[in-house]
């Protein structure tokens, strides 16, 4: 794990770089922006890194397993995997500049979301006009600016490279994860308004679909291959990462539902209940909607997505989805699939130290309680 | 203009085949992502391509301009400016997405603007909660989704391209121009409220900075270095097309401000007086307010922002600007800014053809009706 907490460190170092060059363009351009500087360093100073990580373990696994001694004396070049693992916290970074709006969350790890932040500035400055509105307005330019920079700083660790076909295939990794995790948030979104209208069968595999791309694809399977791309890997490697990440990110996702639901306020810096109240409809969801009796089923679609409801209310609605058996049936598919994950480790044409620490974030990530 | 209108559609056709491919990795998703793709087409199908015509002819300016007589049997190849010149389009449909939601428009070339789809998609659909929500949450996310494809598309012609210092040039404009544009766009919705804390003698200075940031750079000068710097241009060239550039995006948001409080709806696709019900602070309002009396100007900062203004208010606004001679300030300073951006094309080290059909261009901007 020490070779794990150097990495964060690269990339955190590595961000503060960039964006100390990035600002320096904004403060030529006037002071005002300061916010847009200020707030943006708070959103990357903070998070577990898990992108990075995988990113980074990606292509250690690829590196290490064609090691050249003769490569040893001077040490691998970190830059380009480093860049692409700080793109990564970047471009999600700006995804939860915009998820929080989308969510209307006004809370991010315990401190105010962007909009609110943007909305307190507001309210101090003494400006005309409604503050919430510009929190809204200016979280939006926000996001759009994180965005715009996770993707030069890719590029400048893909410049460094000098296998051009390893960049490129890293690119359309990044690519693609990032039209994919755009969809899976319209999914989710949509999800949320037009379950009334799907037929009650195929809201479980509605959902799953959600986290596929939502998240599995996006938080593991495509860091994992945007790191390994990046050290020329083959395609059964990739395959073997990719067989890996998916069930990985899956168990990960319904892990963060189960948090959503049941997660320690304290903990998780989300109020408790929070899914509940914004009416997320996950596979949690969709589980006990199949598992509860009809009177159940309705008080439950009654509640869900109700901004306002009690702590009591909240209580009772945890009380009938664990009662009903559906968080023990979330928690075999977790353990299912985090299993699935760790096999295809086994004998997986990888480095050896990669595979272990591999392994052992698959415990980390199944396991954590925030 | 024949050369222009031909490269219009080869912009088309390009922007065509690019969203073919991004939407069949869309539809092996879910058949439920399909207003993501009609909606995207909807807002590149239409639209000036100014930028487009910029970024070809800044490319053609230099390339003609060291024209190798043995390249001329096969013709240059255009796939990289073409696809620059789309990425152009698509970044500036991401940008009018969200542009749309913070200045909460209803309307966009005389259509719905992207919110306002989703929202009546919502409606018709019988979905959950609100549709006005699930308006704005989608459109940040197509707004997201096309900034991600800009990139996208601009890479694949770059990776075309031979001379990767060329390829490495442009991309750089290319990058600023989106922190810049970004930056501006902040400046304008923060200078909406902001002013009334501001001295009024520092309003016309905050009003132009906005202006070169948000609109003149963006517009008309980025896109000439851009297409520019794909051909290899010298700095001397750079120079001169930002000379010719600035002044002349100057004059063209000039125009547009007037547009924006004068323009005939029939033809702007806005409603009339459109700037005035959203506040917007612009140099024309900062010229009006230098030169209206105190009593005046308090009823000007009064009534501009307010939604709510009727086809009375507006006129009467209109007269107040129109009478104090704040439009033939304007006019002067375009022609002005016209006339300096004309002079810098004079002996220019940049192809005669591109040199004339830039010429032409300033007229049709600074002289345009929508």
């Amino acid at each position: 794990m020490a070779h794990s907490s150097r990495l964060v460190d690269m990339v955190h170092e590595r961000i503060e770089d960039f964006l100390a060059e990035r600002t320096s363009i904004l403060r030529s351009i006037s002071a005002d922006l300061e916010p847009l500087d200020g707030f943006s360093r708070r959103f990357l100073s903070g998070g577990k890194r898990f992108r990075a990580l995988f990113c980074y373990w990606g292509w250690e696994a690829v590196r290490t397993r064609g090691f050249d001694p003769f490569e040893a004396a001077e040490g691998p070049d970190r830059f380009p995997v480093v860049s692409a693992a700080a793109a990564l916290e970047l471009f999600h970074a700006a995804a939860l500049v915009h998820d929080d709006l989308i969510d209307r969350s006004d809370t991010r790890r315990g401190l105010p979301s962007a909009h609110r932040l943007f909305e307190g500035l507001h309210a101090e400055s003494g400006w005309a006009g409604d503050a919430a509105d510009f929190g809204v307005d200016a979280a939006i330019l926000l996001g759009d600016l994180l965005l715009g920079w996770s993707d030069e700083i890719l590029d400048e660790g893909l410049d460094a490279l000098a296998d051009r076909a390893a960049a490129r295939a890293s690119r359309r990794e990044f690519m693609r994860m990032r039209t994919e995790v755009t969809a899976g948030q319209y999914l989710d979104i949509l999800e949320e308004r037009a379950w009334v209208v799907q037929p009650d069968d195929e809201q479980r595999l509605r959902a799953e679909r959600v986290i596929v791309y939502k998240s599995a694809k996006y938080s593991i399977e495509a860091p994992l291959v945007i790191g390994a791309s990046l050290a020329g890997a083959t395609e059964s490697q990739i395959r073997t990462l990719r067989d890996f990440g998916l069930p990985l990110g899956i168990a990960y996702q319904l892990r963060d539902d189960l948090l959503g639901v049941f997660g320690d306020p304290e903990v998780t810096g989300k109020p408790s209940g929070d899914d509940l109240r914004e009416g997320k409809r996950t596979v949690l969801v969709a589980i006990a909607r199949e598992r509860l009796a009809a009177g159940q089923r309705r008080l439950l679609d009654e509640l869900l997505g109700d901004a306002s409801l009690s702590a009591e209310q909240v209580r009772m609605l945890q009380r009938t989805i664990s009662e009903c058996g559906a968080v023990d049936e979330i928690e075999q598919i977790i353990a299912r699939n985090a299993a699935r994950a760790v096999a295809a480790l086994d004998d997986a044409p990888l480095g050896h130290e990669a595979r272990n620490e591999l392994a052992a974030m698959a415990k980390t990530v199944t396991r954590r309680t925030s």
